[in-house]
């Protein structure tokens, strides 16, 4: 900000003494976000560098060519906003007809039919976080989550004081949950177990059978499940998607998702909070209650792009899905058979759905690297590709690379990353 | 939700323990929200009444034909869809052209110039407060808030154990803030003091003098002063609006505002959190970085409407801003005409900016009506008019009164409240 004319007195202003600064509590939570450390990461790309920067580092394909997303879309909004009937304010609980529309949607993989009070219409999934995490953050509770994770669960817990403990991600059984593990940490303070189907950052997606075992463990614990299925659908190996609010019976599932992925569309902030949850234990239970409280006192999604859902939902033609799907399995395929040739990289477990994969990297194997963090502030530095560090995700010494990119942009991101993993390859090896 | 088929046991349902329930503390934040109350109010109306209902509420007349936004901003959000560059998460503080406009567009106004470092894209300016009450509420830190004000300010506060000390706007002084009640409030753990210009609820626009005043009151307490512009330019009186950063070089100001209001698009959620500084004492205070660290884990506006913000700005018409002034203050003096009509309510200030008007109700000169609440509800019932009891902002036996109505609503509105009031007056009147 320059000032016309005047200059402030430097000694005048020392004199000054203000009583309000910064405010540790935010700080801490934020430095929890994937945000935060890919700002860093990115920070250390050459600015003056000839070539583009790769970002590999999240989970937003939709500026690549590849992943624009249906005009269908496009015009539903623009419907929207022509109308000029979604200008106001919206309820506490989103537009009706995007709540049946939403209702509708879900409904089809499901073995029983949700109706719109099932239904809370957000700004994004990331929204839909905020609010169950606040609202289960009652005094004394703890929630069980993933490791590896989304951070934004562990960023909204550390702001509203709910306590987390975490449970592994098994990577030799594809990322499956480590069950005995649940009932170890769990006590008569949980309140829920997080999960994340189909899986960021690990790329699998659940099976079945182990959805069952997951929704017993939970109804013995006497927990409710959080299911973020915010990757819903996008699955292309041989484990179909199944919603946990299948097993709704079993155990009330709460199932956060939104438009974001599977439409490409992040930046359009429409996603919600979904009872998966036949018996009704949620609303019994009076938690539903809080929910709606707090919707009360924060923001909404856009009215007209919640005007806009029924038509995306209703017109959107197959052949969009399928390409992206056709998209992401020839990605994933690719980045899969590159990190097979990287000597310090292995991967546990073949991408089958999502946009990520989570690879473990072999320091030993390299010189004058110290870390994860340290090889991607290099990898930025000197090839001006951005991955995000595994200790953002406290998997230490792990990466997570997006293959959710153009495909020529992802063959010339992994060949950066091969090169600079040879030139900083130990000259004499250890033994494996 | 109806299940297919399978019944649960209720026998078997009541052995199921649950962990979860209801959040007290989110509960007691949601309880002061104005949506609650007016939900309330609202289910008073007969349902199978002939009438339709006239809700003289909330500020939000985009719904009336007098108030349509202009094709203009529409037109921006249409061009921003199908340029297909804002599907794509947006940075942290938002788009960065959209912050220039924000901070030119403001600039105008001010003695100095704004750069896009100041300025914070949010959803809304409901986004924006629950941002700064969040970053302000250090342990200990109390805030100085104006009675009657806007209660998302009181539930931020209760939510994030920000405490509050409530200093009166005195009607009687065209609702000047009572600055030696200030300065008897404020103690050496207030950090700040919120300003709402031009006013809701009361219909105020603050004097130059005045603000000056203000400014260095605060100055002398060392806290920052929130200003709440979200009404910016819709005055009509003899007062005009100045923005309080316009005294920014006397105390450092975090100026709050959106379109929502003087473009009548409260439903596109799109606002701002901006310093106006020119000392940048919030800055050198580090108490940006907690606004930084706070926007990092919360939602953003979708990226496309701030994509559309510069159009919006610069191709607004003065036409359209001075119709939307030319009704106002019809409909300001229309409602104000009226309620001298009304024995049992007084206005103690004529309404020359924002949306809505404060007025003290008579109690005693009614039959039967216990309380403001009562008047609201009976009214509700009786008449299917929508009117908020000033209890809601802590100020019992007010009520505020929102002439942001099509002229036509407006008068049978007022016509029916007049009625109501005759019908309830006491036969035999006690001397005034
Ligand atoms: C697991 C997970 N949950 C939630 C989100 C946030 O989704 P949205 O963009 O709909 O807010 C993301 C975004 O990357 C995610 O990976
Ligand atoms: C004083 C005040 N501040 C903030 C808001 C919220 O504004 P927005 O719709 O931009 O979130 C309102 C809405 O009525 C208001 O009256």
């Amino acid at each position: 900000m320059e000032e016309n004319g005047k200059k402030p007195s430097t000694e005048a202003e020392a004199e000054e003494r203000w009583q309000f600064g910064p405010n540790k509590a935010v700080e801490v939570a934020g430095g929890r976000s994937i945000r935060g450390t890919l700002n860093k990461i990115i920070a250390c790309v050459e600015e003056t560098g000839p070539r583009p920067m790769i970002p590999l580092g999240h989970g937003d394909p939709s500026v690549f060519p590849s992943f624009r997303t249906t005009s269908i879309a496009e015009d539903a909004i623009v419907e929207a906003v022509r109308s000029a009937k979604y200008n106001n304010y919206s309820l506490t609980n989103g537009v009706l007809t995007a709540r049946l529309a939403i209702a509708e949607y879900l409904s089809k993989d499901l073995p029983y039919q949700l109706s719109p009070d099932d239904v809370f219409v957000t700004a994004g999934c990331a929204q839909a976080i905020e609010i169950v995490i606040t609202a289960l953050a009652r005094p004394d509770a703890n929630i069980l989550l993933p490791r590896p994770g989304f951070p934004l669960y562990e960023a909204r817990c550390t702001f509203n004081h709910l306590e987390m403990r975490h449970f592994d991600l098994i990577p030799e059984k594809g990322w499956e949950v480590d069950l005995d593990q649940v009932e170890k940490l769990a006590d008569e303070n949980t309140v829920a177990i997080v999960l994340i189907n189909p899986n960021n950052p690990c790329g699998s997606v659940l099976k079945y059978q182990h959805m069952e075992e997951i929704a017993k463990t939970a109804k013995k614990l006497g927990i409710m499940v959080v299911t973020d299925e915010v990757y819903d659908h996008l699955t292309f190996g041989s484990n179909p998607f199944v919603p946990m609010g299948a097993l709704g019976d079993i155990v009330p599932v709460l199932t956060l998702g939104s438009i974001s992925k599977r439409w490409v569309v992040p930046g359009w902030r429409l996603g919600w909070i979904v009872t998966t949850d036949p018996k009704h234990i949620l609303r019994k239970t009076k938690f539903v209650d809080s929910i709606r409280s707090y919707l009360d006192i924060t923001t909404d999604p856009a009215t007209f792009i919640q005007g806009a859902v029924p038509q995306i939902i209703k017109n959107t033609k197959d052949d969009f899905f399928n390409n992206i799907i056709h998209v992401l399995r020839d990605t994933a395929e690719i980045c899969y058979n590159k990190i097979k040739d990287i000597k310090c990289i292995t991967c546990p477990h073949k991408p089958e759905a999502s946009m990520f994969v989570m690879v473990k990297l072999n320091i030993s194997y390299l010189e004058n690297i110290s870390d994860d963090v340290d090889f991607c502030s290099k990898l930025a530095k000197e090839e001006s590709v951005i991955v995000l560090p595994g200790s953002a995700l406290d998997m230490k010494n792990w990466l997570r690379i997006t293959f959710a990119a153009e495909p020529t942009s992802l063959v010339v991101g992994l060949e950066r990353l091969e090169s600079f993993c040879k030139r900083h390859e130990k000259v004499e090896q250890i033994s494996p």
